[in-house]
């Protein structure tokens, strides 16, 4: 309960560490695990990740958040305090294949991902019962061409100040920036391909034809222009001449499946930092 | 000395196999390994490879090859017979990079390849000592875009009649496309990113722009149209953001060395047949 | 409906293959996958798996089997003809953890594994309600040191006949010569260790107490001897200093999943042959 | 030049983490990577490297280790500081079988390794040539049982003094507690074997015995007791029934090369910590 995260990012400048760890020490904070990273030897960008623990953490808090800004306002920096024991609330978005989703429901009852599952929210009805039966709100919301503007109204309006990301758990329909910019790097995507090759729809069709050794997922970020955002995980699997389409999609789908857990977690864990349109990502 | 492997597709008919199998059969032959693929269930096309020991291979392989000639009319097949005493003579063009040419040579020396290296050419002068050490003769043809042609018709000299298959290890000149017609689907190239992502120059940096999680090599062989070749092998590695352009480079570098290898030695021991722009390859 | 699997092994000769290809093209039957394996160049052991399709398979069942019984004897093999719509039936056994019984289900929902899931039997009850509400049969049956021979009566009541195969999905009694010779060769166990190190218990412990840098799983044949038996599939992940037994035994759920899920579907499909203490695996 | 690398260990306690890149800070050191493990959140065992970029490294050194030393007393810590320029001697040891010394001497040349190869001693003379044509020293000591104890004291008197850490390269002589104690955890071993199985002679005869699906490759250090010191890298690679047990030892000596490769470099940079008997290796 009086664990937490601090999340640090700015122009690399000597002396960023000492203060940032010495403030820690002066509250009696003991670090369990740090990572930095900075983009050039001197001068370029820095970025920190401490996970600490104190005693009585809630009590400190305003305290500390204080001290912290103090020093952050000192050195120019960007700071974000997480007590572990706020925990996020995700929602789901899924459509008709149901490995991802699964996967997600499977590794949350066993208690991998520290976060709540706050609802999924499917345009297809068949997913209601197994969601539901472990007490999560499925809410289903059929997408047409024509009523996609409205059915994203409906999402935003059940999704607004109530999750703190979105996970499109295979969710085949396409968002409008103005969804995107909602939720700003807090939308993660599960692609079926390895990125850059093959976005867009059916890339293990495409995979099949350019005649590939290895098929890819890749869990990323949404952005506004289509699988282009931040990567945050990749993984492959060995193909051969023998696999038609449909195995390549079945492979791939367990594939889908481990990469965007990956992704989830480190996500939960505030593990991933966005650095232009790429990812940090202090794993574990 | 015995052994021989047959290659042989067609479209697919019953009886193929039985025929082909009875023949070999007939000969007092034992197989030592046999692979087949048919791209559909019924009437698509058929690919065998068969490796087989035969007692006196060279006396009735005349005899042999009249019986094969009898079922593959008789089928309308394509085959190739090749005595594994028959090694293959390979040349390797390379420029200043020097990894992938070190480890195909190192591959040889421990007798990895069952292949002679005829040659190596080089646009550089630098790797001459150390090839001509292991008794391989070396051939330095400096390429300028105003020497380019001439070059390639000395090249072209060199090879012509005295190799069977030609190895680009990092050779960083496109060849022409009337070069790459004189070695159809016998010229190898190590690619240093996971095609088709990444092709053409630099694609280290272009994997760092796009915030890969993973790096790629992807051994091909080479068409008239760059980098789009049917694939032989590709592999992986795992990069993060700590990594820049000249770590990718490091990383990858290990990476080519292996998919070429490998290649190579699939292509050497006649394991990769061209289906369209794709390969079926046998593997050990 | 109309495909079969045909396994043989025996003493390789020459002319089995052809015999048998042959044989199946007398019925018109159609190979859509062939794999066979020698031990030696001459007169080692051969095996051989031939999928083929035939048009009105259960008509001419009666005349094929003579026709290969004809040949087998000949050659003095072994062989079984398995029609792909005798779907095979299988138990699954899983004590506390959940994660391996759940990776079956999901796999078998989803069309991966061509076979029935006939019951699960567990020493725990609390994993029943999951398992009914997909239509099968779950049976509670508690172990204890002293109730363990009647349980085991109780589960071999309830297999005898009614099953091919057990799976031991994380099953963590450990079961009686007795039970076991039942089942030769069909009962598979998942092993969370990368046998032959770590057999036993607590393999996680174990491996962290040797500080080894990856950690895996083992599926294989249950035999006579702990954690001995003929090995199907292994497979590894990454692990280092930070990660604790606990974080271990997370990762490690993870590679049991797909290691057992992969070694079930193998089974399922007649692709493992048990040769010696070691398998054959026809993979695809 | 005015890199340095500072390494650390003690018990953990509030405030070191801020004291020592404080103390680094009044240099006016910039930290370019910094790693830390603590094993327990409290009160356990703290580990800590950082590489850090000084002006004037050379001239404000004594006045560093000065502070350092004030620190270290303070909390009762080991450290040592190791500036970069300070290049490693190492000596490789290497029997008959080549592949793993070639790595080295492969990746030496292109850089990989910022260490020197201070000589190559073998208990076979046929690398001489190779090795020497690098202007690398190579000493032929012939060791016989009889005059192993002879040959160890030559080979101490050629490394005494005149290298930091020994690498043996597929060394087949047992080394003696006496040599080992000279270079504690300061010689690296390559074992062909997936320790802790297969430990001992011939590995891949008993990992094909046991039918394993997948052989490894181990860097560790030696310590008195055989094939059982700390380990420092791993990897497998994927084997089926197909490979006898030339063909596991083919492709298990590639895995070897790179894994003792890897070991290597993470030693030269000091990012292996010996703990207990395993290690911390802070990754690049």
């Amino acid at each position: 309960a009086d664990t937490a995260r601090l999340i640090v990012s700015g122009i690399d400048r000597p002396r960023i560490v000492s203060n940032i760890t010495g403030c820690l020490s002066q509250f009696g904070a003991n670090i369990i695990e740090s990572q930095q990273f900075s983009t050039e030897a001197h001068g370029g960008l820095f970025f920190l990740r401490i996970e600490f623990h104190v005693s009585c953490l809630r009590m400190i808090l305003p305290e500390l958040e204080l001290a912290l800004t103090y020093h952050a306002n000192a050195y120019g920096l960007s700071w974000r305090l997480v007590p572990v024991a706020d925990v996020k609330r995700m929602a789901i978005m899924v459509s008709r294949e149901e490995h991802a989703l699964n996967e997600l429901l499977m590794r949350w009852r066993s208690g991998d991902f520290l976060a709540d599952i706050s609802m999924v929210i499917s345009n297809h009805p068949h997913h209601g019962k197994a969601v539901e039966s472990l007490g999560i709100p499925y809410h289903y919301i059929p997408v047409t061409p024509d009523t996609k503007s409205a059915a994203e109204d409906k999402q935003l309006e059940l999704l607004s100040g109530n999750v703190d990301f979105v996970v499109l758990a295979r969710y085949m329909q396409i968002l409008s920036p103005r969804f995107v910019e909602r939720f700003p790097y807090r939308i993660i995507n599960i692609h079926h391909g390895l990125l850059p090759a093959f976005a867009g729809a059916n890339p293990y069709r495409a995979a099949k034809e350019r005649g590939v050794k290895l098929i890819g997922a890749t869990a990323h970020y949404v952005t506004s222009e289509l699988d282009a955002g931040p990567i945050i995980e990749q993984d492959v699997t060995r193909v051969d001449h023998r696999h038609g389409v449909a195995e390549l999609r079945r492979r791939g789908s367990h594939l889908e499946r481990s990469v965007l857990a990956t992704a989830v977690s480190w996500h939960v864990q505030d593990r991933v930092i966005v650095h232009g349109n790429s990812t940090i990502t202090f794993t574990n």
